[in-house]
């Protein structure tokens, strides 16, 4: 059996998503890249989370081509796959529909950076990408998907802006592995959900400035970090 | 006892309206039809979930005389009766107060479909009946109810829009079967929920254009789905 | 000991807010009375619900001096007891600062009935207090407030409507039991919940019509009540 | 090791902010101060709360500098310092970047005292810090938040409004212990969500009248409080 260790990780970051809460039914699903073999692994369609053992995860190559795996994989596939090519210091992906992040999604609204939690993990806003063309969903609509996140971060950095909505859809998170891609989408619902509840209290509230911004952001991440346990970040 | 299976069914479905949090105390109800006996068993009215066996399920016919069983069935009873024989595919309903459904059928507003999650489940916004007359409140009123749900679909396909929110009252759900009545209420609870945040964050927020629309809905429904496994789609 | 009954079910409706989720710490109270001794039992103040016992249980007569017990009453005894002599069918009161319903009684606006739920156990919009004076509060406070409520009910019938919003302070709920008493609380607060939600889908949301809300009301109360078992209800 | 019983309860007030729901992952923090000793202890900065042990607090003098412990303190610590220097009374801090508290931080509004629930705690609004300067920001940034929230209190009593908004940022909460701070902590959360609803429904909202204010406030605190029970009191 391949990558039998990225098999456990991308189990476990499903899991996360369920356990923190940003899953129903089968919905959502989170992978793994083993960038020196350019092989995924991804959580299979539709299966119960309760039931998957590391074996369900099917692999595939950067071309969304299943290379071992009785089961089909998870329908977004080729959006994940788009993902690694187009972002190349990432090494996991999780999409799901969770609640308030979905619902910025449906909003076609970018997440503003209103407080120090969002700049803590994103340096900038959450961005939503453009709807797609007729062309766009009646051809290759799952990797269309991933062009158009790779589109809307034509200008942005991937690696400090880990997460994006989906325009009518939901988000996507990466990372530098599946853990992290998970987690990191459990904060952009956090996120979410408080820039939702800001808006409510005042609805002329102010991003957080720029300075503050990058405070924060440079506070847990790059080589002046000073956030957490020097073995353990 | 007639209908074992069946029984054992919808008190399934009953249960999973309370596993996921759609039900208060005796609130909401689940039934199943078993088309070839025309008989239809459903939740007793007012019994605790917790004390529910298959054997206090009530069995009635298509006219909502009960057939079998000591306990008085759900008082919905007639509008279920109304739905299985007006929606000729269908095998069960399900009924329930659930938050935020509920809130839009007491705004007496459909839920516009916002996004791909909805698309996955309901072929087009989720309709609102119009209000009862006084005649059709004084008379008949549960029956009543079930022919207004009717009308609402008089150029909708129930089938492809297994949901209503009846106005001023709750939504209603169905399916081929008891667990898939369960499992739509709980999505439209999800998905009432978003459509909420969604207008929230941007009152202008604009429903799915048809084509995306079209594009989830068919990726898990008719026959060139290819969401979930081959086995168990 | 005094009431050894009704010290365990006013124990026991204390103990069904706690696990519906509507109080925080040591907020909340509710107490029961025993109309043909004159004694009141009710929840000792400021002590956690874990380590609440029958026994702790305060007895007070209906001028709320304290008849048996070694703990403080609840600071709102003077209230409860106020409801009892204004309300003469009633024999529970519960007070909760419960999430949903403290909203609406701190926006002092009545809950209109938007929906069948409301209709279900509150015949009429669930009223708001008048602001009690300066001299209500600087002198009998919580007395006073019980005669606010008393004074809201001079048109409204306390059986038929059996909450009331205190305006700036929170909901008390009553009943024929302190069981009914709590579980109108709860379901109080659900319906508080789900009108707030109802405003916010849409602001011209229209309550319902008089014939739909008695229609609910006397399915479940009164000589033709319908819903449930012949023998529970 | 210095501090025993101080250790076991900073740690027990961490705790509790993770059992009430307050913190996501390592999010947040509380510390308490030996007076007598003019030491601090403090949570370890990025350490997962369920494998924290009383020896993994870190104690450090009221300049910030660690006099014991081998793990990093957390990141707040100068800001927690800065709070005990300024606010003579207190013995301990919490901060926690609760959902509604935060929220109300990131709009940057007071949050009004629009009820009893709020006046049992907090004499007055809940203030809300000045934004940092650049200059604050890029210096001494954790020190200068202290420092703004010692700014805040220039007109106001610590000890009766036991909790701010740090601007675009989250709340921080104090008390005589730390047990104390995270209690008032767990209910600023409360309060602020529920002042979200009553403005939702309704925006016009009056704040609580001053004498019905003091009333509650004083029935709690102060020598003549008459809630709860003498003892524990």
């Amino acid at each position: 059996m391949l990558l039998k260790t990225l098999r456990e990780e991308v189990l476990e970051a499903n899991l996360e998503l369920v356990r923190r809460g940003l899953v129903l039914y089968t919905f959502g699903n989170a992978s793994g890249l083993d960038r020196n073999e350019g092989l995924v692994a991804i959580k299979p369609s539709g299966v119960p989370y309760e039931e998957l053992k590391p074996e369900h995860m099917v692999i595939s190559d950067l071309e969304g081509v299943v290379v071992e795996g009785k089961l089909r994989p998870s329908s977004d596939l080729p959006t994940h796959v788009e993902l690694y090519k187009c972002f190349p210091n990432i090494g996991g992906v999780a999409h799901t529909h969770s609640e308030f992040a979905t619902a910025w999604a449906q909003a076609e609204t970018p997440i503003p950076c209103f407080g120090t939690t969002h700049a803590d993990y994103f340096h900038g806003p959450v961005p939503v990408t453009e709807r797609l063309t007729t062309g766009e969903i009646t051809g290759e609509y799952e990797r269309e998907t991933g062009r158009a996140i790779c589109r809307a971060f034509s200008n942005l950095n991937p690696d400090s802006v880990p997460a994006v909505l989906v325009a009518g859809h939901a988000p996507f998170c990466w990372g530098p592995t599946a853990a992290s891609a998970a987690h990191n989408a459990v904060v952009l619902e956090y996120v979410a959900r408080m820039a939702s509840h800001t808006l409510l209290i005042n609805a002329e509230s102010r991003p957080l400035g720029r300075e503050l911004h990058d405070k924060h952001f440079l506070r847990k991440h790059g080589s002046n970090a000073y956030y957490g346990q020097v073995k353990t970040q």
